[in-house]
């Protein structure tokens, strides 16, 4: 009786969706209740081929799928309610799925993020994975990007860069021939890429100081110059406080990259945001309470110009790319 | 400066976005406020090839999309709130976007449902839109697939079968040969597969008289076995009773198609509902005001086998197939 997309919900996704607004999926559409908060809603694909390899695991990839619309709502200071999925498949692998739902189901209990519908659809191409994410702030309160002021501070957390240095390793690139021998050095850079660290401890942190606030999904100085157009201000960025791993920072230093390429890689899933100097050290204190590493790499000017990288003699750094886009 | 992905969500879909919450597309996130109400949440993907054809008009493939979604309010007992959009192109082609932006932005108004956001991304695949909807119901009100009452009456909205009737013409089948020479039977049918007709305006009359209801958009014959499954219940059907277009009906006539092959054609969206006997006349009043044509065509009944479908004779109808699945 039952079709194979139902069997394929049944089996995979029905067990994952335990929010009550899901209806066990057994319905077509899902309920968010609005508890008095405005709903912040975010949408992110991601395709084959373009934004992750055809073999990377599925369970990698239901998690990156997820953390990727997790980072825009922390961003945006916003907790977690709940999401929708929609899967265009080529096939209905059972071990693929096994893998792709086990994955979805333990960042769903690690983020708190309920499954709450979706849409399972075949494809000829490429196999995509699309989600619409809900998230609640009191209202009035979502963190935007065009609020950055002159004087605040440009600040970002974790490290930049990884991901992309990661993404060169899986393609064989020149990353992976310098690293040849060093195997933790490696996995940890294949790690930031596949699975990024959505910094959703820091919701409360931005919505209660930063004046602007973005995800970095594109690369640093591309993210860094939309923010500044959205709010009519530019930066200037003091290169070398950019927080770097010990990976990347390794590799800078032998030259098998410019900071050129770190800042434009992309896929850092670490938020970008602005702070005016007064309320700093409450928001680098609420930070250290939530275990978030932020640093400060600069400052909001007045002017139109795009943000510029400064090195350590003061010069500007060419950025001959500032992020990826899509055409 | 800006990126091409940039320029095209500014030239195309920017001009859509004019609900506050949606921030002219130039944050991460959008907004919606809960107003009290619940948020009805639907997804709805469409995939080249798989739902609609290559050479489908961009204008008509945007209406679709929106429209697919639409529907699922409507069945819910919502009004619509607004919606994102995710579109993976092979590439940005002006003409093709303007006229999807076009098509887009003209159901927009049409429906009341705003863009509120939404993700571009390139792929080397068929193209695919995806749209997940929002809607509002008082709390506790949206309409479930679950709630259907043995002694309800099953009703259908508009006509069934038309768009699969379309289907085959646009794929030069049966239908195509035999209504070779009725050039404004062809278009009456093409029109029902390529733009849906969303019974929006039916909504306040659902959420008040039915008790369960969902949008046929697999077929008749497979959506009610689904709706009587999530409510543990049977129904019977008087196939002559369901509702046929002037065409519909002339080529049942001349044996061009058969019964069971409308009822499991799919992409109606028409809504199928359940309604109380005492409600029926409240409901068909409701229905008469919001100008939306409604058939009465069977009884839920208890049990838990397969709705059957019965002839003149009262002989039940073999289905071969009762509807269309992904997998």
């Amino acid at each position: 009786m039952a079709s194979g997309e139902d069997s394929l919900i049944a089996r995979y996704f029905r067990p994952l969706a335990t929010d009550p607004g899901a209806f066990g999926l057994g319905d077509d559409a899902a309920v968010l209740d609005g508890r008095g908060d405005e709903i912040v809603v975010t949408t992110d694909a991601i395709v084959e081929g373009v934004h992750f390899l055809s073999d990377d695991p599925p369970e990698t990839l239901a998690r990156k799928a997820l953390r990727v619309s997790l980072s825009d709502l922390a961003a945006k200071g916003a907790t977690p309610a709940g999401f929708v999925l929609t899967l265009a498949l080529r096939s209905a692998d059972d071990a693929w799925l096994a893998s792709f739902a086990r994955g979805l189901g333990e960042d769903i209990g690690l983020f708190g993020c309920p499954l709450l519908g979706g849409d399972t659809v075949s494809t000829p191409g490429p196999l995509m994975v699309s989600i619409t994410a809900f998230g609640r702030v009191p209202t009035g309160k979502m963190v935007r990007r065009s609020n950055a002021k002159p004087g605040d501070r440009v600040v970002v957390t974790g490290t930049i860069g990884d991901a992309a240095l990661g993404l060169d390793i899986l393609k064989g690139g020149a990353v992976a021939t310098v690293l040849d021998d060093d195997v933790a050095a490696k996995e940890v850079l294949v790690g930031r890429y596949r699975v990024p660290q959505p910094r959703n401890a820091l919701a409360k942190a931005v919505r209660d100081h930063a004046h602007a606030a973005m995800d970095v999904s594109d690369g640093l100085a591309g993210d860094l110059a939309k923010l500044c157009a959205a709010s009519g201000v530019s930066a200037v960025v003091d290169a070398q406080s950019i927080p770097l791993s010990a990976a990347a920072a390794a590799l800078l230093t032998r030259g098998t990259v410019g900071i050129e390429v770190l800042v434009a890689g992309g896929d850092d899933y670490e938020i970008l945001c602005t702070v005016p100097e007064a309320a700093f050290e409450a928001f680098a204190q609420g930070a250290g309470l939530a275990g978030v590493a932020v640093t400060s790499i600069g400052t909001v000017i007045a002017g139109t110009s795009s943000p510029r990288f400064l090195d350590g003699q003061g010069r500007e750094i060419g950025l001959p790319r500032l992020s990826y886009s899509h055409f």
